[in-house]
């Protein structure tokens, strides 16, 4: 039986009313959630991507799949706050969440709260993105099992009234395997793989690139550094996978990650497709959670 | 006499072309890029923020003060990469740079890269702000000294290669001694304050608060964090600055970070200021930018 989502925040139960600021959604009586509920009971999953422009091209792209009738411009739910996009396509919302942990964790803290309030029954969170390979060929969908950060650790690491304070951060593995299920089917010119994902808090040294505006390792030191990624079966780098992983964990909703690569980073750094391929690229991940989406509403 | 910018990266000087990814620019000949100084060669100053509808309108307030004579839309230069929005107005870039480090890292490379290749002539980076504050009224600007990270230490950490590095993150005296001689003139219903700024990598469990979706500590223990942020010369909180300060500092171009408050921390977690009281608040950095740009240009 669904149910729905506990935050793990006694000081929550003290507030009567909630701003989730960033996404300009007021909350004005947390008593009584009846209006919120209205508004997002019916959310099942949440998928969330890095562009805005990128979320509403999956809005459009998944009104066929849950036969919603629209053929009008999606409309921004969080455009009072500037900061992200919030489409809601019947049970699904697509959400825009920026480069990073750092943007995605602020939009993260406020869906969850999202769903609490809305009571939505067992909501799965499903990041959608691009993101660099390691030793697999461009274009390759990562679906992320365990997610290392940036020492090569498999868990994530956040400062907490100013003490460390270290968190697992792995995705489950039955949302995994209910994920791969869609991939590779007949007619898939690509492949789906479940691997290890490194996240990064910096596109550039963080991810041992060279070619940034601050590089003080050579060529050799990055090559070394990449194959160790590679040997602890990680396949793709992306600046995510850590915190989400470690949050989802930590509150215990379901959570997957599901990255194509754009680049296959033992070949070298700079993103070299043309703008199609690219274009192409993006909807493999929207072809696999449509997919799934399909899947777990004929249920 | 001005120079143009020098960047710590030995690898640059072997690559024929490259490609600002996530600001969708190319520089197809790194030998001659006679192309992206006539485009960006005259810039002076680079004004970064969080939002690209905060800095829409930043492009419109400057165009009086650099006597750019344009009443049309602004044009973003960086649309094709759907991350970021880059407006031009004469010798200034506005840039959004998105919520916190890990996505201002990104298109901070690239834009060293880019007054690098432009050759502008020693530009000045100013990052401008909201914030929360610690023990100063809502409304307060505040120039960053010294950046502090969730550990409250006065420095940046981030793992390259594997390592954790530790760099400095601290702003140059000039600049914020010649941002604050704009501050506090007579007819500003406002203070404009220098003082050490907190940075985190999370919004809620990293600042303290108690309304973020995790929190597994109580309010004792936030104001007793909060009080030690203020005896350091904490006075506001913010996601960017120790990354910010530590990579231009590390670079060796001028930057400054300024930020208004749209809340004292130790009074409370929620932002709870109408639209019209933020849109204000959000003005004042941009009358103290404002007016040093309009000084910068007239010397």
């Amino acid at each position: 039986m669904s149910k729905s989502v506990e935050l793990k925040n006694p000081n929550l139960s003290g507030m009567s009313s909630d701003f989730l600021y960033h996404l300009a959604i007021n909350v004005p009586n947390t008593a009584d959630t009846s209006d919120i509920q209205q508004r997002f009971g019916d959310v099942r999953v949440l998928c969330m991507g890095g562009t805005s422009s990128r979320m509403r091209d999956l809005a459009i792209y998944l009104r066929k799949i849950v036969a919603v009738s629209d053929d009008g411009e999606p409309v921004d739910l969080a455009a009072a706050g500037h900061r992200y996009a919030v489409y809601k396509v019947g049970p699904v919302l697509c959400v825009s969440h920026g480069v990073g942990s750092s943007t995605f964790s602020v939009v993260l803290h406020e869906l969850l709260k999202l769903v609490m309030y809305a009571k939505c029954p067992d909501p799965k969170f499903i990041r959608i993105g691009t993101c660099g390979g390691v030793g697999v060929p461009p274009g390759t969908v990562v679906v992320t099992k365990d997610a290392y950060n940036g020492y090569l650790r498999n868990e994530h690491e956040i400062p907490i009234l100013g003490k460390r304070v270290v968190r697992p951060a792995s995705f489950a593995d039955d949302l995994i395997k209910d994920i791969l299920a869609y991939g590779n089917l007949s007619g898939d010119n690509f492949e789906t793989i479940s691997a290890n994902t490194m996240s990064t808090d910096c596109f550039y040294e963080g991810q041992g690139r060279t070619d940034g505006a601050v590089c003080e390792y050579d060529e050799a030191a990055k090559m070394e550094f990449l194959q160790k990624c590679h040997n602890l079966g990680i396949r793709n780098i992306e600046m995510e996978a850590t915190m989400f992983a470690s949050m989802t964990q930590q509150v215990g909703v379901k959570a997957a990650d599901v990255c194509v690569t754009l680049i296959n980073r033992l070949n070298g750094d700079q993103v070299e497709i043309t703008p199609e391929t690219k274009a192409d690229y993006e909807q493999r991940p929207f072809l696999i959670i449509g997919r799934y989406i399909q899947g777990l509403l004929s249920k």
